[in-house]
């Protein structure tokens, strides 16, 4: 319930009302967040969110396998709530209706990513929403899209599976490789916002709102289906890519006694240099090496050669060498050296995560990677640590409900 | 140029200038373009976008490896540049600027993925084209970000490896993994489009537009950063995941007799289930799997049973024996199955390649994986399939020049 009038972030004064669990939701609602609108996380009132049971915990005594403390909050609710206020209300209940009818009046954007048909059970669905509200833009994020077949599961990992994407990572003849992150939870979210912030823009010339329905498992192909799998496969190429790619070759990831280093030396001044780095200027007038075409023709000889003497070296001396004659070239980072990049905590592409009671940690979560030179981007100062912790807040001071009115809806257990 | 007063596509009146090349920046104005925005794609008048020369090419005799024919067209070129115009500005030349000008005069965006620096040597900078109309959103795509130390290298796969994500991606002793997917290029771009959708709003109450600056490695990073590695790594978890997770074990990808299955079977009636399918109820009962707690300290043995049961069935047998069991599982399809997914197409999450001249193609590519219920997307029937393809359109309809403005730009090499 931000009241800042000098509020710069892009979507002030844009009202969400969240009703998401878990993952993919709630990363829809936060980049929203982050963007400046005000965000409503509506929890049953018995358990809530159920990232909330998530282990590991932060608390007094850091990070912690169980839970001890009251304020100890799972690292999963902690950094996805961020700049949330958090309400409960108990949607089967019978007098819900009225009072979820009452926040949706004042809401520009509802989100939910229950299982496709839920919310219609539940009654707060979009054809409902929009009887209440016509303005409101309404987004269902779910695995398989609102008019998918009932009951599949939509955990990120068979998302994955059936996308394609595990298919194409990992050596040829080598099992498919689950990816680390979990991109089809997130990557439906990013799209969502987009279909939100599109439907807004629509808004402005229409004055009425939309549905936008969008499907962890579209977002992911439609980002696989950017490659060109039918053409390459009709020119005889793997669709499982590997390390290395041999048709730009030298071009992948090669060994170090301490680590591993991406190299990209497709050309023939960055070959010459990458032979120069590695102490053979005289592979560049070798006839296998010597263009393009025959390094493409002898990759698996060339990268061998790489290997030789990529593996002699720490990573920082591969590096160092490589950069010195020019040649593209980076070290695999683990999540953590990433996440502590100076330049990525400059621009709060990873921030550090604040416990709302004990403060600052040392660990880092994900920031808003977009920066504006007019708008400010970030979090709200607030976070619903405990269930029901804004009811007062947006039931009496937004909606208008008195003691007594409040006193009944918790008496009767529907808040 | 559509001039569709029926347009009910979100972005229907927006106009962009698009001045983007290679991967990225194409696919954040593809993405504005399927959401009704118009694009306008300005090209250097010798040689263009280097995605032209992308391998392999479509044309009349349908996918080849190199070009033969004035009408074949590379897939990267043809799939990146649907519904958008063509015209040609070659940016160096004196007199570009005025002409520069003229297109900003017009625009509501402006997307740039130029290395950092470059967009003000060449005078179309965001400084330049806030000068020029103060409305204008514009958009920067990079490798590091508009700050970055100068020189940076922002190839997808060195981006990659510093995000953190091919670490995570693979079994603990194995190489780190490239994905098979160009993913620091694509998550770039739909932030950046996030980034422009939230400042258009901005731009509603504030009749001024902004810089969006996306990097690459944040985007990416920021995804890699929703996980809670530093707290994982205190609780002695591998941030090298694997193809199984122990901790929600069994949870992740088995090997069949054809192919790969995944399988999600972290509660006790799961399990069950997975027992049942397996033709070993038995294990429900052995102390070793009859709890969750039980079944992640027996990981190994646990997968290893599950293994040799899938060894001996069709990917088709095990996921008819597990879908019997209510088991949620999935098949690791190849990329090309998953672009021809029934209810990918329906959705049109993947869509069927066409050829401006030759028309439709057997091969796929990526739609908008957004669907609106009340507003339509889709590309414009146009793409710039020669340079300049639409010079006359823009320049003589859009900005008014004449004949002899044409006739004197043309002579001059300016477009």
């Amino acid at each position: 319930m931000t009241e800042n009038q000098t509020d710069d972030r892009p979507l002030a004064g844009i009202r969400v009302l969240d009703l998401t669990r878990a993952l993919a939701g709630p990363y829809a609602t936060l980049l929203l967040a982050g963007l400046g609108a005000e965000v409503i996380k509506l929890e049953d009132p018995v358990g809530g969110d159920l990232a909330r049971e998530n282990s590991p915990y932060l608390g007094k005594d850091g990070v912690t396998v169980g839970r001890s403390d009251p304020d100890d909050v799972s690292f999963s609710h902690l950094t996805r709530s961020r700049g949330k206020s958090g309400i409960t209300l108990d949607l089967k209940h019978e007098a819900a209706g009225e009072v979820f009818a009452d926040l949706v009046r004042g809401c520009d954007v509802v989100v939910e990513n229950f299982t496709a048909g839920t919310a219609a059970r539940l009654g707060v669905d979009h054809d409902t929403v929009r009887e209440i509200n016509p303005r409101v833009v309404y987004l269902s994020l779910s695995g398989f899209g609102q008019d998918a077949r009932a009951g599949s599961k939509a955990m990120d990992v068979l998302v994955q599976a059936l996308s394609g994407v595990m298919y194409t990572s990992g050596e040829p003849g080598e099992p498919p490789v689950r990816l680390g992150i979990p991109v089809a939870d997130m990557l439906a979210p990013v799209f969502g916002v987009i279909g939100v912030l599109a439907a807004l823009e629509r808004r402005h010339r229409t004055g009425t709102g939309d549905w936008v329905d969008v499907s962890m498992l579209g977002a992911l192909t439609s980002f696989v289906a950017i490659e060109n799998w039918g053409a390459m496969a009709a020119a005889g190429m793997e669709a499982r890519t590997g390390r290395t790619v041999h048709r730009l070759s030298p071009f992948g990831v090669f060994e170090c006694k301490d680590g591993w280093v991406a190299v990209v030396a497709v050309h023939d001044k960055l070959a010459t240099g990458l032979f120069a780095a590695m102490g053979a200027p005289e592979l560049g007038a070798d006839p296998r090496f010597a263009t393009r075409d025959a390094r493409v023709a002898h990759a698996v000889e060339l990268e061998a050669r790489i290997e030789d003497w990529s593996r002699t070296c720490t990573l920082a001396e591969a590096l160092d060498a490589l950069e010195a004659r020019g040649v593209p070239a980076a070290p695999v980072r683990t999540p953590e050296e990433a996440l502590t990049d100076p330049d990525t905590l400059r621009r709060r592409e990873s921030v550090p995560v604040v416990h709302p009671v004990h403060g600052p940690s040392d660990l880092h979560t994900a920031g808003i990677p977009i920066t504006f030179t007019e708008a400010a981007t970030g979090f709200d100062d607030v976070l619903p640590l405990h269930l029901g912790e804004h009811n007062e807040q947006v039931y009496r001071d937004l909606l208008g409900y008195d003691d007594d009115r409040l006193r009944e809806l918790r008496d009767r257990g529907v808040i």
